[in-house]
């Protein structure tokens, strides 16, 4: 039995975990997730995940794993993906937290309205351009001096950040304010593995 | 030169690192910052976090380590606080993230309007209410067969969500409809380390 995504091609949750796959070596099958027809409201994706999101990933041995930044770890555990001390790896955990918390609820959310929903009048966008905007702003000042995250070279902190950034410019953001962001997604761009998420 | 935590006592965030430190027996200095008063805006706290964002630990080497779940992974790495097998940290890093993405900014955030804010009446309540119960009802049909979240004992996973969810009534959700929750709850308290968090 081989690994089993359940995803939605043009979500960059799910292109994380295309990524970590593709980076290790990884065997999988996909299965494609419309998350607008309720794809992820029937019985049966339910009961992979209760709390009705992708990605899913169903292992080996039947069992399914959510959240994008936990199947990251899964994968990348063993491997270079992980930086080799107990600083560096909370150091990498920090970055990956703050994508779920405060980068992927703003710079995710915006382009979801934008491209998905297809809503560019939203009266939530200029609150979500606001605040991906200072998370923008963050990442600018920790990679001025940095060509990674974390550690020198790429990491999962990369992964879960790149899927979002580099297709931020559907969301409304503008990257030319930010020169390291930018230099660092061509970093991202020459690694093995590293992919362009799928147009919506 | 001793762990010194900048945090907010009656936040549940903090509360973690709290717990996480007592735990394994950490000496620790608490420095209380005032997030009402602009505590996370000073130049001297974003030089710390420039994200803004209590906790924030200073290490021994004067690293500055962010992000409440990175910062228990960081303390609780080489414990009893973490599985044993690579699945089993998968499988707590994703109840840690559904915290952080699903929990939090449902169950915290409702705690924060009416606690810190005392905005009963807020608008945002109902929708916040509707999500949080959502949520505890992914951690009720989990723990239905469990005593713990992963592995059958007390992890990182169960500490993050503990924080909020022991004074999500302060949040005005109701746990009598969460029998399995309650009992989680129970359980928690028992372990040496797991404490109250302080009232506002």
């Amino acid at each position: 039995m081989t690994t089993v995504v359940y995803g939605t091609s043009a979500s960059g949750n799910c292109h994380k975990v295309r990524m970590v796959l593709d980076i290790t070596g990884t065997p999988y099958a996909w299965r494609e997730v419309d998350i607008l027809q309720a794809g992820t409201r029937s019985p049966e994706f339910l009961r992979l995940n209760p709390n009705g999101k992708v990605p899913v990933v169903v292992l080996d041995d039947g069992t399914a794993l959510a959240e994008s930044n936990a199947i990251l770890w899964y994968f990348g555990e063993g491997t270079r993906l992980l930086p080799d001390d107990r600083l560096g790896r909370a150091q990498m955990l920090q970055w990956m937290f703050f994508e779920q918390y405060t980068h992927e609820p703003a710079i995710a959310v915006a382009r979801f309205i934008r491209v998905f929903l297809n809503k560019a009048d939203d009266p939530r966008l200029p609150d979500l351009l606001a605040r991906g905007t200072r998370a923008l702003g963050v990442m600018e000042q920790h990679l001025a001096t940095r060509d990674y995250f974390v550690g020198g070279r790429l990491s999962l902190a990369d992964l879960a950040l790149f899927a979002y950034t580099h297709r931020a410019g559907e969301g409304g953001f503008d990257l030319d304010a930010f020169p390291a962001v930018r230099a660092w997604l061509a970093r991202c761009r020459t690694q093995p593995g590293v992919s362009e998420m799928p147009p919506r």
